[in-house]
C-alpha cells in the first residue's frame, strides 16, 4: 500500500541520483571492544561526506533475517523483498553469479547415480569433487534441444544450477527428483497447460544428459527441483519515472539490476576503477546509476578482516571522483552485512548514508556502524531509502494541502 | 490494525494533555554546517523541558513524503493519513483556510470564457487577476437554493473553492468541467440516487452563476470538479476517551481538528497571547487541548529564517504559562517542516518533545533536529505520540498478565 501510495506523488526532474551498493558492508569487531571493518577503514572523503549527510542503519528485510543478495538488493532498490521473494531455482543461478533473464526458467539440480535399471542409489553422487562437476557440466553444455539455450553451472560437489533460455518457456512443470532412493528419478510433466512443451523439452535434456553421461561410474544422470522464473517488477522507468544504469561485474547483480528494469552497462575490465570509467562515460545518459562493489562481500565471506578494510580504503579513494560528477543525490549503502568474524552474511543493520544539498545533516564526522546508530535517519527498513532519495531529488510531488 | 488494539487498552483519567503544533517546525542550517531554525533560537524553557522530557523525530506520512498540514496534522492526532486522505475539493477548501464542516460538499472550480452559445473558448478565463476573482466570488456568495448555502473562495487567479453546505447533500455527482475547450461545460448528474438533489443544487448554482457572470467578457462562467466531504474520523471521545478541545486561528486548522471530534474554542484575537488565555479560560473544561502556532510555517513558507527564529522564541517565553497549568502530559510537535531555505514544506523529520512526571529523561539539554535525532522516541511515525502521550496520561491499560 506504502508504494501505491508513493507512486501517486512521483514526478520527473533532471536530477541525477548514484546508489553506490558496498555488497555485504556491514561488519563487526575483529576483538571484544575493538572496530568493524568500516570503523578501521581510513576513510576521509567518506568521513568528509557523512559530516554534509543523513546517516542511519538499514534492515534489508526484517530484523533478525541473515539476506542474500537478491532480497538486499530488490530491497535498497524500494521493493519488499518479502513480496517479491526469489524462488529456489532463480536463487540457485543467482547465486553462482548466473546473469539470469527475465523468462529464463532455473531449476536445482543434482548430479546423482543410477544402477543399471535407472533406479536412484545416490541422489548426490557420492558428492563428487567440484572440479569433476565441472567438467561434466561442460559437457551438458553443449546439448541444444528445439531452439532452446541450456545453461548448467555447478554450485558445489554434486550441486547443479539450472537455466532454460527461449520463447514460450513455463516454470509450471514437475520435478524429476523423486527426493529419495530406490525409484526412478520422475519423468517431468506439466503442470499447466502452456507448460507441456517445457516438460518436453526438459525431459529430452535429462535423457540427453543420461547417454552423455552414461560411461560415468558416479555421476551418471542428474534429477532437477524446484523451477522458476525471475519475479516481474515494475520498472524503474515506471515506478520512479527514473532511467537507471546498473554497473557491476558480476553476473547476479546484473540480473537483479535488469529485474527493476535498469539497463546493464558493458564494464571493460574487473575493477572499480573500470566500472567508475563506465559510470563517467554514461554520465549524461542517465537518471540513476546502481554502482556495485563485490569485493567486501568476498572478503567478509573468506574472514579476511584486514582484506576489508582494504576495499573500503579503496572504495573512500574513488569516492572524489564520484563527487566530481555534482550527483544530486548521493547513496552509500550496502545489500546486508558480512562481518569478517563471522564469514558469512548476518543480520546486523547496515550503514547508509544519503548526501544531497537538501539533507540536514546529522553533524557526525565519520561513516561507520556505531556513528550510523546515531543518525537521523534512524533504523530503517532498506526499502526506504530510495523513496528519501527520491525526495531530495526533487522527485516526489506534495501530499496534501 | 494496531489502532484497533490500541482501542482495547483506552481507559478514563482524569488527567490533561496539551498538544502544541509549531507548524512547520523542522527546518535547515541556513548555511552549509550551520544551525536550523530552531536550533539557532533563544530557547530556554524549551531547553529546560527537553531534559525532563522524550525527545525524537516524527515522519509525518512516510519517509521522502513532503505533506500538507492536512495529512500532518491528521497523522500527529494518531490518525492514519494514508488511510484517512483528504480529496482534493476539500483539500482545496481547507487550503484557503476555509473553516470546512463535516458533510460540507466541497469541489474545485474555476472561472471560465464560453462563447455566446455557451461553448468553452478558455477554461481558465485568461487567468483573469486575483483581486477581479475576488470581486466575482463575492457576488457568486449571493446565490441562495433552497436552504442551500454556498461558500466560494478565491484560490488564485482563475481557481476557486466551492463549497456547499445543507441537509442531505452528497459529493456523488459528476464533473461540470469537460477539461477542454471546443465543448459546452457538462450537466452535472448524480452518480448515485442519493445525489439527485445536489446534481440538481449544483447545475441550479452553476446557471445562477451563469446570469450573474453574463456581462463579463472574460470570466463569464464557472466549471467545477472533484466533489469531496472531509472524511470522516472516530472522534477522540470515543477512539481515546478525550473530551478534546482545539486552540487555533486558522479555519484549516479549525476543519482538521472538527474532523477529530474535538471542540474548537473560540480564540479573541490573533496572537500567540490570546490563544493562551483561550487555553487558561478553558483549562477545567476539557482533558486535551490542541493548540495550534501557525507562524513558525509562515515565516518558512516565505524564506524569513529569522523570523521563523523569532516565532519560536516567542512561543519559547510562553512555555513557563502553559506548564503553569500543571498538564500531566505536554507534547511540543510539528506537522512537517518547511526550511526557511527552501521555502516550502519538506519530507525531513519533525522534531519532538513529550514531557510527564513519567518519562524517562533522555538527558538532553536543548531541544532541537540534531539533538532529538538521539532521542529515546527515536525517529517514529507520527502516529505514535498519541498512544505515548496517553500511557504517560495514565490513560492506557495493561495488556495481559
Amino acid at each position: 500500500m506504502k508504494n501505491e501510495f508513493l507512486a501517486k506523488f512521483i514526478q520527473p526532474a533532471s536530477t541525477k541520483i548514484i546508489l553506490l551498493i558496498l555488497d555485504g558492508l556491514g561488519g563487526l569487531p575483529q576483538t571484544p571492544g575493538g572496530l568493524t571493518e568500516l570503523e578501521t577503514a581510513y576513510t576521509p572523503h567518506l568521513d568528509q561526506l557523512a559530516s554534509q549527510s543523513s546517516l542511519g542503519l538499514t534492515i534489508p528485510v526484517i530484523h533478525g533475517i541473515t539476506n542474500g543478495s537478491g532480497p538486499g538488493h530488490l530491497a535498497i532498490f524500494g521493493y519488499d523483498p518479502i513480496e517479491h521473494e526469489i524462488g529456489r531455482g532463480a536463487l540457485e543461478a543467482l547465486g553462482v553469479d548466473f546473469d539470469l533473464r527475465p523468462n529464463d526458467v532455473a531449476a536445482r539440480g543434482n548430479f546423482c547415480t543410477v544402477d543399471e535399471n535407472g533406479v536412484l542409489i545416490d541422489r548426490r553422487a557420492g558428492r563428487i569433487p567440484t572440479a569433476q562437476s565441472r567438467e561434466l557440466v561442460a559437457r551438458l553444455n553443449e546439448i541444444r534441444i528445439d531452439g532452446v539455450e541450456f545453461f548448467l553451472e555447478t554450485v558445489k560437489e554434486h550441486r547443479l544450477a539450472f537455466v532454460m533460455r527461449g520463447e514460450g518457456l513455463s516454470p509450471a512443470i514437475s520435478d524429476s527428483d523423486p527426493q529419495k532412493n530406490g525409484v526412478r528419478p520422475y519423468q517431468v510433466h506439466a503442470l499447466k497447460p502452456e507448460a507441456e512443451r517445457s516438460a518436453e523439452v526438459v525431459n529430452q535434456f535429462i535423457e540427453a544428459s543420461s547417454r552423455i553421461l552414461h560411461a560415468e561410474k558416479i555421476a551418471n544422470m542428474i534429477t532437477l527441483r524446484g523451477y522458476d522464473c525471475l519475479p516481474v517488477l515494475t520498472p524503474y522507468s515506471e515506478k520512479f519515472s527514473l532511467k537507471a544504469a546498473a554497473i557491476a561485474i558480476n553476473g547476479m547483480y546484473k540480473g537483479v539490476a535488469r529485474l527493476a528494469g535498469m539497463e546493464v552497462l558493458e564494464v571493460e575490465g574487473l575493477t572499480l576503477a573500470d566500472e567508475l570509467r563506465t559510470l563517467e562515460t554514461h554520465w549524461n545518459d542517465f537518471d540513476f546509476f546502481y554502482v556495485h562493489v563485490k569485493q567486501t562481500d568476498i572478503c567478509g565471506e573468506l574472514g579476511d578482516f584486514d582484506g576489508k578494510v582494504r576495499v573500503i580504503e579503496e572504495v573512500d579513494s574513488f569516492i572524489p571522483r564520484m563527487l566530481a560528477l555534482q550527483p544530486d543525490v548521493f547513496i552509500v549503502a550496502g545489500d546486508h552485512s558480512t562481518p569478517a568474524v563471522m564469514k558469512a552474511h548476518s543480520w546486523h543493520p547496515v550503514p547508509v548514508l544519503i548526501h544531497s544539498k537538501f539533507v540536514r545533516p546529522d553533524n557526525i564526522n565519520t561513516f561507520g556502524e556505531r556513528a550510523c546508530q546515531h543518525g537521523s535517519l534512524g533504523v530503517l527498513p532498506a526499502t526506504q531509502i530510495m523513496p528519501i532519495a527520491l525526495a531530495n531529488a526533487g522527485r516526489i510531488a506534495k501530499y496534501g494541502g
